[in-house]
């Protein structure tokens, strides 16, 4: 029986993991694990955790002796790490090495799923996208050097101590769920109840970058196949390969809900040193793994615009 | 006025940091910061410190308002890195990400010495020795790791926030009044020891990794030059140039106290995954800051053994 302990189970991307499951019928028990005092997801078991605090990690590890860790607690804001760059480097460095320290300590050998980003590369000039898993990291905000350390801890204690964790660098996410501090969501929420209010204008941040955008339903059909079938200390691009200009992406928007927007671009909003394009190569997943990316952006857009219209 | 925080003051580098000051009579104010209740120095100013307390940081800073920082705090041992990853890792990265925080929080712009390792190079082959710093880092123990996240945190806040970091990547230092868990202490006490009470075993670990090795007072010079004349961003090696098989140290401080120990291998100082050969190039360091060692080996050992026969 797959015993599967999900880390940060409250989270947008934890959900539809759990859901794969039940939607492909693979057998699993789920432990969530998240720091709110009770689980906003049915049918699993729960307990209420600081990550931060080895001690207990240990004991519910103990308690539940998991076949497989599927890590997705993270503060996963690029723009949040510019704001509080400690809390980032905290919840997302130290609390996996808390889990992947307990892990050796009682001698357990659960599959662990280590999740990276994208930010991880940093910038690279247009002709060498898309990035490969091989290309040197040049991490340029403080999120991106959190998941780089976390890349090198996996990779220490596949190597050295013979855990197997596997690793990905995971790319942008889109999907009915999302939190509004992610652009997408922001974007449609503004447009939503600007239209609604008969107002135009729309504030946004740079939106002249571009960005390698998976549905969370890919994302999740991914991650299965990393944690169950990938190999020891190696690491996987999730992306589905291809670049979308965000202000291509509003307009997306705008001709779904049938608004014209006029977007002023808010200073606070544009980050010190922002990675212009990000492209990710998936040959790697899709041949080892045999992956296929099967939703297309503008079926994301229209049921995560459906979903917030209905939240109002 | 040079008004220099030096935090770890109770360490084995920051004594000679300060005397190196006095004896080239360069003039300065230091305020020392540590995790005892005093101060082992005289004459620089003290204050009991948590590092990992952001807090408690910047009022020391706001108080003080250096015009340096000399960061020395550091759980420095790769052994112990291994048995405390957690602990390795706190004590280097978090706390270095705290001062820079707490320095960027403020507005101040004092120059941040950002003391790193030549452990965060891993294992290159022999060819490619001396190891330059352009060379790409592949971390293979945990403190090395925890080296290589600091050092791209000094980098960020360069670049990003303007902060004047200054970073090194040190090689092994050697002198009077280094703690017994590293390496050649270790081997003198446990010579000296056997010799005093006739006997010849002496336990050792992997002796036939080589290494790079610095005489203190040749380390703290190149700390000071790259503290006060260093360029913003930059990383130096700080090294001597030259490796030293370990078992030809032991024969060196056997001829010196002459005694002939037999050694034992004691597998539990063997690490799981140790770089066999460590070489640095300090080039740099010499080309831009004019830096040059001027402390043969033999003269470290020498007084390293005088200074510990003395301790008996």
């Amino acid at each position: 029986m797959n015993r599967i302990l999900i880390t940060g189970c409250n989270g947008f991307v934890a959900r539809y993991f759990v859901d794969y499951f039940r939607a492909n019928k693979i057998v699993a028990d789920f432990m969530g694990v998240d720091v709110a005092e009770s689980c906003s997801m049915d049918g699993i078991s729960y307990s209420q955790m600081d990550l931060m605090d080895l001690e207990s990690i240990k004991k519910v590890l103990l308690a539940y002796k998991p076949t497989h860790i599927a890590h997705f607690a993270s503060v996963s804001s690029v723009s949040q790490s510019w704001e509080r760059p400690v809390e980032s480097f905290t919840n997302n460095t130290n609390i996996f090495l808390n889990i992947v320290e307990a892990v050796r300590k009682l001698g357990l050998s659960p599959r662990i799923l280590s999740i990276g980003s994208s930010e991880e590369y940093g910038n690279y000039p247009q002709h060498a996208l898309p990035l490969k898993e091989y290309y040197q990291l040049r991490p340029c905000n403080p999120y991106a050097i959190a998941r780089v350390a976390q890349e090198m801890i996996s990779k220490l204690y596949a190597d050295s101590y013979d855990l197997e964790v596997m690793m990905t660098r995971s790319f942008n996410h889109i999907g009915p769920g999302q939190r509004e501090i992610f652009a997408i969501p922001s974007f449609i929420r503004q447009m939503l109840d600007a239209k609604a209010e008969n107002r135009t204008v729309v504030s946004v941040g740079n939106i002249d970058i571009v960005r390698d955008f998976l549905d969370v339903r890919d994302v999740v059909d991914a991650y299965y196949k990393i944690l169950f079938f990938g190999r020891k200390g190696d690491v996987y691009n999730v992306c589905r390969g291809m670049g979308y200009k965000l202000s291509d992406i509003i307009q997306q928007i705008a001709t779904i809900i049938e608004f014209s927007p006029e977007l002023i671009v808010d200073p606070t909003k544009v980050r010190p040193t922002d990675n212009q394009i990000i492209i990710g190569d998936s040959s790697k997943l899709m041949t080892v793994l045999n992956w296929r990316p099967v939703i297309p952006l503008e079926t994301s857009l229209r049921q995560t615009i459906a979903h917030m219209a209905k939240e109002g």
